[in-house]
């Protein structure tokens, strides 16, 4: 039985992401990436360390239904790509900014899991004096991984080159997050360390 | 015909919210505010001063089906409550958090407007030191509203007193946005004149 630091029962939601499902491969625990950054946001909002949510998934509505007395249903609608990332929210005044990825690949990450609104968007942030980055889960563990380097790799396969990172690459160019029961994900001990010098 | 500073046209693009059609209240022109404020919104990230989306609505998904050689089409969903504010972003490398609200009452803007969830949302927000407010469109004026001081009429209303706010008071206790061209909904201009001394 697990509960939120307020008492409360912790109850998993269902949902439904166009996202094929990846828990297996993220953790064993029939947890998503994205279920364990929630709990870890929710964490951070009720302790009063950071306010981040994750936006919600951009749909396309086509068809609404207003049947009487009852509420509007979406008869139709699809899925749209975001032209922005995932999270994002306010830490001691800053805004932060990023996107989570996992992949089952045993030996490298492959950048196809960001497309190029996102780059774009991430560099807009950073030109906005924003703190950007992302964290991929990969080989059993979870990386930080500022979006300033990120950009390099990004780069390298645009120029041609490999369209992945190499483990050696995501070990040396990132930062491993302590994974806990609360915090799941502590992220936050990372923006400590490289934006507040803590 | 109307180009973006890009020299792209401009296309209305068509979208279905859950909420009543307000475009002739606000402005007559057959755009909403809401409209008006992506526009600005976008001018705002062409031009490299500030990257403030506003968020996807946000839908409860409970069908999908896949058809075949063809795009995820979901055939069940329903508006959901939102549990933060519509639009945020970053300015400088602050934090900037915003909702936006029209109204046809010729005489006083309803608080009800707003709902619990979002008073909540705002509060952790100045708390996290960001930058919180909301723009109110009301008598064929736009006002920007601290979030700090919308919680002291909040507060009135949560005491037993009255549910909205008067003209007077919006004049008093608001900035009026100036409104043009590009952009249409400059209220950029107050959060240099409120938090940055410009």
């Amino acid at each position: 039985m697990i509960r939120y630091p307020n008492g409360k029962l912790y109850e998993k939601k269902q949902s439904i992401t166009p996202r094929k499902s990846e828990n297996l491969t993220y953790s064993n625990r029939g947890m998503t990436l994205e279920d364990d950054l929630n709990e870890t946001n929710l964490y951070y909002l009720e302790k009063g360390i950071a306010v981040i949510h994750k936006k919600p998934t951009p749909v396309q509505i086509v068809d609404v239904h207003y049947p009487r007395r009852s509420a509007a249903v979406i008869k139709e609608a699809y899925f749209k790509q975001s032209s922005t990332t995932d999270y994002n929210g306010v830490y001691r005044g800053k805004y932060i900014d990023f996107e989570a990825k996992e992949t089952k690949n045993k030996t490298s990450f492959p950048l196809q899991n960001f497309h190029d609104h996102q780059i774009e968007h991430m560099k807009n942030v950073l030109e906005q004096g924003g703190i950007c980055f992302v964290i991929i889960s990969a080989f059993h563990k979870v990386y930080f991984i500022e979006a300033r380097i990120l950009f390099t790799f990004w780069k390298r396969k645009e120029d041609g080159g490999r369209k992945s990172m190499t483990i050696q690459e995501l070990e040396e160019n990132g930062h491993l997050i302590s994974l806990g029961y609360q915090p799941r994900i502590d992220y936050i001990k990372v923006i400590d360390k490289l934006y507040f010098n803590q």
